[in-house]
């Protein structure tokens, strides 16, 4: 059995460390939050740098993140076989719902948003690519959560934060709410994560059944519920994407 | 000095290996491609797995690259101060132009495309955020080729491959592409990266008036040129935006 190495791991976390919070440090910072001697610290950057995953600014030599990160990212979706095939089911969704579709899969404590498609009007959006989305209170969130055991352990260890006034945070009402996403097949989020926002997710299946992701629509808390109910044929377009890409995984087939 | 570190070299290569070509690899395949003993590279491969970096197939045990890398490279994209101050602007030229926009940086021996406003017009559509694009032949690449010494040399010391009939490939006419974009301030590509397909890329300086990177509206060959030639408005348009991106990075304030 190979055993992990050490210098690998340090400098994970010094990405790790860059991809949070403050963004730019120094070696020092760097040094000491990882609890590295400075040449250790200093070694490691040097490698990351001639590599391309750190970059050095010049003019104050604070360290930040590198470009090779996000040419590897995008080689990473290109090889994303959940995603391939989720491209034209979202696209579609995205034009009959006229709300922004995300795609999310499991990744460490959190939802990693691997596809979105902007609401298709002529509005300003951002790309949410490569967003961190919380477990325990996103619909997508919710969705992997109920079919996914590592992801429910996640989400039951993790602190579950209040974001809203509507999160809902005590352990045995989120374990009714796994309980009802199981049973009725999709999940909500009705301002639990962000003021005026409502989602609406459902899970995708591949050829063994596994859960390896959901997909969801995001909008207007206005738009997606209708007199405080989550609208139906909101729920059916979802459930009826998440489907089609499951078929397409091969989920279903005998 | 800090001396580089072999493992995160190596671990580097790993993560290119699977970036490239095949992309879903065996351990016989990455240990052999990259001249390393079987046990050094499921080392490497356990690591980087437990890191996040690669994810094994559960079905046939080869390797692929892994979420992690999206969120670094996300967060990347969050840092970078020129792709920050050039969102509206893009945005702005997308809509004048009607035609795609893209904001290129040199990395390695290409431009690695940072930001990518779609056409404004209904059709689908691919993000092409962390892409590469050759030197050589796009536009962007041009501009950088003419303004970068490094990207110059990287563009002289290639192969210039001949992408299509129109690639200029041979040294002396290359050099004289960049002198024409020094004197002139823009550079474009007329069928010579993809058939039918048109750019026109203007450069982005610092307030060092350092090149850092450039901007470009891509398009049908036919909407970009008129009778044959450029059309001046889209290179107004270009510019003008280019230059505005400049402003807001500080170039030109005394």
């Amino acid at each position: 059995m190979a055993r992990t190495i050490q210098s690998l791991e340090r400098a994970a976390a010094v990405l790790r460390l860059l991809a949070g919070g403050e963004r730019r440090l120094g070696l020092s910072d760097i040094a000491s939050t990882l609890g590295l001697a400075k040449g250790t610290a200093h070694g490691l950057l040097r490698t990351l740098q001639q590599e391309g995953f750190v970059e050095q600014d010049p003019a104050s030599g604070r360290y930040q993140l590198g470009a090779e990160l996000l040419r590897l990212g995008n080689s990473y979706l290109d090889v994303h076989e959940l995603r391939a095939r989720a491209l034209v089911w979202t696209d579609d969704l995205a034009r009959s719902s006229g709300e922004s579709v995300y795609l999310g899969v499991l990744h460490q404590r959190g939802v990693l948003i691997v596809h979105h498609v902007f609401r298709p009007d002529d509005s300003r959006q951002v790309l949410e690519v490569g967003a961190m989305q919380p477990l325990h209170s996103t619909a997508l969130g919710k969705v992997l959560a109920a079919y996914d055991p590592v992801a429910r352990s996640e989400a039951m260890d993790s602190g579950r934060e209040a974001l809203t006034a509507h999160t809902i945070t005590d352990p045995e009402s989120f374990e009714e709410v796994l309980e009802l996403t199981r049973s009725r097949g999709w999940a909500a989020d009705v301002e639990e994560t962000w003021e005026g926002v409502a989602s609406i997710a459902a899970p995708v299946h591949d050829r063994r059944r596994m859960p390896v992701g959901a997909v969801a629509v995001t909008g207007a808390v206005e738009r997606v519920c209708a007199d405080g109910e989550i609208q139906p044929r909101l729920v059916a377009a979802v459930r009826d994407c998440a489907r089609a890409v499951s078929r397409d995984l091969g989920a279903g087939r005998f």
